[in-house]
C-alpha cells in the first residue's frame, strides 16, 4: 500500500520539483499541498507545467493535514523549525528540504545565520540527509534535514577523498556555479531575466550559510573539524549546479579516482566520468557527476562536480531519503534521465 | 508482456527523446538502439544525459536488427522511405518521425521538395500520425507517419475550428517561434550560441516544407483544400514551439472556444486554456496547450497552440501513435509533467 | 556650442541607453539627470554599465531643472504629459519617449487606455516622432512624441507600400517578437529569469495599446483610415524586435521590394536587404532592417522588419528626432554598429 | 592626420569588434580588411550588425597590404609568427591579439603548446600589451603581444597584490567563467546552441594553455617566479569574463583593497569597486572592474575581476596599445560605456 505524503512548501521551485516526482512514484501518493500565500489556489496557478493542476493547495498548518505517513517541507529559512518539530512529534516522518535543521550544533548555526537556533536542544534528533555519505542513519531516522544544493555537490566530490586522506582536510576551496532557480521562487530586482542575463556574478563571498554547512558535513563525516573556503556564482541557466573543488594532494596522485570510484561502486545516483561533468547532463535527473583531476607540478587535486540544483540538490535527494526512511528501494521514482536534448 | 522495440536514428534529439520516453514506458522493451554516424559508439557519447549510456548504438540496417516489434525511425529526410518500406513488409509496425511518408500524394510531395517521391505508390499506405484528429486510423495501421512539430500545433488549434464552419478554410495565416532543436542536431555557423542567443529570425518564408504538410492535414480532416501562409521563426531556446494562428471568423464568436473545448473534451493531451499558453508550460510533456481570441471588430480569430516541438511535435507523440497501434491504453508512458521549473 | 539636454527618467532603460548615447553626442552635453525613486542616487547604482557613474540623479520636478535646451522624457505612462506640457511652455523643446502624446484624438486615447486624455487638446501639439515618415514636421517642432517600438517596426515596414497602392490597408496583420527590456525595467514575477528563459509567449492579444498607435500612424501617412491586427510576443533576451508584417497584395508583386528601397533610397538608418534580418543584427544601433517576401500563390505580401526596441524603437529614434529638433544631421552621435559579436 | 590601420582576421569575434572600434576612432584610418576564407567577400557577410558593410575583405598577404602605420593581426594561433614579423620588419607597427607572441621564452612556449617557437629568437622583441602593468614599455614599442583575456583579467586582480607582498606569490587559484566567444567564431558541436544553453563546463582543466601565460606575466611584473592554477569555465553568454582569484593574504588584511585602488589611481579603465563586478556591466566597454574580499579566519584573499572578453580581452586593449604606440591619448575611440540594458 502507497505511503501517503503531504508538501508543505508546493508553490516553490523544489515544491514543485517533488510533486512531479511525487506523482509519478510508484509508492507514495501526495495526499496534501500546502502553501503560504498561495493557499486556495490551484497547484496550475503556481505550476503550469504540472499535471493534476485543479488540486487546490492548502494551508500550512499542522491542524489542516490529512492523516499522513511522511511530510515534505520546502519553505523558506525559518519556517520548518516550528511545524517540522511539530509533525515529528506526531510521528510523521519529516523531510525537510529547508536549513533549518541541517546545522549540527547551537554554535554552527549561530556562525551561519547570526542568531540562536530557536530549537536548539533538537539539532540532534535531525539526521544530515546525503545518503552516500549518512545512508544508515537516514534509513533509521523519523527526522531528515536535507542538505543544500552547494554541500551536496561538494561533499560528494570532497568528502571520501578526505577521509581517505588523499586530500588534506585543510585549504580546501569551492568554487560552484549554479543556475538561477537555486535562489529560489522570490521576485526581486537582481534576478530578472534583465538582470541575469548574458552575466555572471559572485555573490555571498566568504559569508554564505552554505559553507558552515560543508564544514559540518565533512566533520561529521571524517570526524575531524575542516576549514574551507567557498564562493558560490550565479550564471544565466535555470538549473544545474557545477562545484569545482580544489584540495591539496596528501596521498598518491594515481589514488585520487580510483578512491572516488571505489567509493561509488555501489552509489546509485553517482558516477565518476573520465571528461569534465556538464550541468546540462544531470538537470532533470537525481544524478551527480564527478570527475578528478590532478597536477603534479603544484599538487592540487581537483574534483569537478555536477548536479541538478533542484533534483540531487533538492527534491531528488528528499525523494531518495524518503525512500530510505520508508523502507523502498533507493532509487524509487528517481529514475528519470536528464531532460535537456 | 511488453513489446519490442527498435529505435533508428537513437543519436539525434527526437531519438534520444524517444529513448527516455521509452525506458521508463512500462509495456515497451527497447531492445535496438540504430545510428549513422554513431554507430559503433555509446548511448553516453551521443547522450550524456540518459541513463543506460554504456548500450552501443548498431548500424542502421534492417538485417541487423533482431526480433521486434516495432520500430521507431527518427531519421534525417530522404533516410526513411527505404528502411521504413522494408520494416513494414517484414511485418514490424513503424512510426516514422521524419518526413518521408507525411505528405498524401506525389503531387503535394513534388510542391514541398521539388522532386517525385521514390516511392510514391506506397504514400497511401502510412496513416498521418496525430491522434487527436486520426485516433481512429492510426490504432489500426501498421505504418504511421508522425507530423511534424509545426502542423502538430497548427492542426491541433484549427482543425476543428475549420471543421465545424466557424473559421474559413482560406486566408489562415500561422506564424510560430521554435526552438533551436527543431533544427535537428546538425553543427552549422548560423545554430552555434553566438550566432542563436539575444536573437529571433524569421526563415523559410513561403517555402518551408511544413506549410504543404499543414495544408494535406486540414485538407484530410475536412475534406477540402486549404491554402495557407505559415512563417516560422526562431527563437534563442532549445525547445517549445508556439503557434499563432489567425483565421477568419465565419461563425459566432461565441462559438470559438466552447466547440474547441468540445472537440478536446476527452483528449488526454490536450487542454483549451484561459490565458495565453506559454510554450515553458508544456516542454518536457506530451501536452498541447491552446487558448482562443476573437476579435469582432475585425472578424479575426486567432488560437494560440504550444507545445514542445521534441514532445508532443516528435517523440511523444511517436509513443502515443504507438501506443494506439499497440492496444496500449494512449497515455502510457507519457504522464510526465513538463519539466521546467 | 553644445545642446544643453536633461534626461528625466534615467533610471530606466531608455533612460540608461539615451545617457549612453548622449554622453557620446558630440553636440549634446548632458546637464540633468532626473529620475523618480532612484532620485539621489548615482547613476551608477542603477546604470552599473555606464560610464560617468558618479553623477547623481535628481527629482523630476520642472522647477529644479538648469537651464536646457531640450529635454527627453523616458517615464511611464501618464507622467510625461504634465511635464510635457510645462516644459514646452517655457520653450524647452520636448522628446517624449513615452506615450502620453503619441495618438493624434482623444477617440483614440480612449480606444487605447479606457480613459480620456486629461489634456486632449494639447495632442495636436505633438508631432509623431518617426522621422523617415515625418521627418519635415519632426524639423519643425517643439514637441515630438517618439513611437513606440512595435508601431517604429511596423511603420517602417508597411506605411510606404500602403501609401504606393502596393498592400492593401486592410486586413493588415503584424506578428511581433521583442525582447524583455521592452517591458520596462519593473519587477515582477513574469519577468524574473525563471520565467522568461527557455520560453516564449504571447501577451496583449487584440488588446495591446499599440495597435492603436500603428493605426494612427498608418493613417496620419496615408490619410486613410486603417484597421489592422497586431499580435506581441515575449521572446528570452535581453533587447531586439521583430515585426512580421502580412499584407494583402494589390499592386504588382514585383513592385513590393523596389517601392520600399525608394523610398528608404536617402534614409540614412533604415535598409531594405535580400535575406530575412536578423534582431542580433540592430541591437544596439539606430538601424531598421527591412526584407520583402512575396507569395503569388495567396497574394501576400510578408514584410520583416527588425530593429533594437531600445534604439530605433526608443532611445536612438529620440536623439534622431533631437537632432532634426536642433539642426544637427540626422545621424550625429547615433553612428554606433550593433555590438553583439 | 590619422593614422592608417589594417585589420588581419576582421572576420572573427575579436576582428569583427576591432573593425566597430577602429570605425569609431577619431584618430585611426581603417585602410585594409584581411581575412583568410572570407576573402572576397564583404564585411556585411561576417558581420551583418557593423556598419560600413559593403567593404570587401582582402587576402592576408603581406604584399597585397596598402601602405599603413599599423596593423592588428586577430588569427589564429600559429598564423600571427610569420606575418607579424614580416610586417615589423617593414617598420609596420603590430598589435597581435593571438597568443603567437605572449610567451617570453622558448621554454615556457614548449610548456604551453608542446613545440618548439618557430622564430624563438623574435619573442623578446615582441612587449607584452597590457598597459596597466607595461605601459611605458608599449608606449615605445613597434611590436605588441596583446594578453588573452584570461590572463589580462587574472593579471589585473594579482600583480600589484603580488609585488606589494600582500599576497603569496604561490599558491594562486584562478577560477574562472567566460562567454562562448571567448572560443572564437569556429563552428563545433560542442558549441552550438543545443549544446551551451543551460549549462555550464570545465574545460582545460591544468591544461590550459593561459596559465604559462598567467605565469609569465606575474613574473615579468614582479621578478619572481610563480606558480598557479587556472581553471577556466564555459558560461551561457555570448560575451563577459569573470575571474574569481585566490590568494593567501602575507600582508596586512586592511591592505588589500587600498593597495589595489592606490595602484589603479590613475588607470583610466580599471575600478576597484565595494561590490562583487557583474561580467554585465562591462561588455561592451574596455573597463576592468575589481572588488576585493578578505578572510580571516583562513587567511585568504578574493580578488574578483570582471572584463569583456572582447574588449579589455581582445580588441579594447589592443585599441589602447596602439594608442599608446601611436602616441595618443590612452583612451581615445574606447570611451563608450556598456552596452547591455
Amino acid at each position: 500500500m502507497a505511503h501517503k505524503a503531504a508538501i508543505l512548501g508546493a508553490s516553490g521551485y523544489a515544491g514543485g520539483q517533488l510533486v512531479r516526482l511525487l506523482d509519478d512514484h510508484p509508492a507514495i501518493d501526495v495526499v496534501y499541498l500546502g502553501a503560504h500565500t498561495w493557499a486556495g489556489q490551484t497547484l496550475s496557478a503556481a505550476h503550469p507545467q504540472l499535471a493534476g493542476g485543479d488540486r487546490i493547495m492548502g494551508p500550512i498548518d499542522v491542524n489542516m493535514l490529512p492523516d499522513t505517513d511522511i511530510a515534505f517541507l520546502a519553505l523558506p529559512h525559518g519556517e520548518s523549525w516550528n511545524i517540522g518539530s511539530s509533525l515529528a512529534q506526531r510521528n510523521v516522518k519529516v523531510v525537510d528540504l529547508g536549513s533549518d535543521f541541517r546545522l549540527d550544533s547551537d554554535d554552527r548555526y549561530y556562525e551561519a545565520y547570526g542568531q540562536h537556533h530557536p530549537r536548539a536542544e533538537e539539532l540532534s534528533l535531525w539526521v544530515y540527509g546525503l545518503p552516500e555519505l549518512f545512508g544508515p542513519a537516514i534509513s533509521a531516522a523519523g527526522r531528515v534535514a536535507a542538505p543544500g544544493c552547494y554541500p551536496t555537490s561538494a561533499l560528494l566530490a570532497l568528502a571520501p577523498l578526505v577521509q581517505e586522506g588523499i586530500i588534506d582536510i585543510d585549504g580546501i576551496i569551492i568554487d560552484a556555479i549554479s543556475g538561477v532557480s537555486g535562489a529560489g521562487r522570490k521576485v526581486s530586482a537582481d534576478l530578472t531575466f534583465g538582470a541575469v542575463a548574458e552575466g555572471v556574478r559572485a555573490y555571498g563571498v566568504f559569508t554564505h550559510r552554505h559553507r558552515p554547512e560543508i564544514e559540518a558535513g565533512l566533520e561529521l563525516f571524517v570526524g575531524a573539524p575542516a576549514s574551507t573556503v567557498f564562493t558560490p556564482h550565479l550564471a544565466p541557466m535555470q538549473a544545474g549546479l557545477l562545484s569545482t573543488c580544489y584540495g591539496q594532494l596528501v596521498g598518491s596522485p594515481g589514488d585520487v579516482e580510483s578512491v572516488l570510484k571505489d567509493f561509488y561502486a555501489d552509489a546509485r545516483f553517482v558516477d565518476v566520468i573520465d571528461r569534465p561533468p556538464q550541468t546540462r547532463w544531470v538537470v532533470g535527473s537525481n544524478r551527480a557527476l564527478l570527475s578528478t583531476h590532478t597536477d603534479e607540478r603544484t599538487g592540487k587535486v581537483i574534483v569537478l562536480s555536477a548536479i541538478d540544483n533542484l533534483g540531487k540538490g533538492a527534491a531528488g535527494q528528499a525523494v531518495q531519503c524518503a525512500n530510505l526512511m520508508l523502507g523502498e528501494l533507493e532509487d524509487t521514482g528517481l529514475t528519470s534521465a536528464g531532460w535537456l536534448p
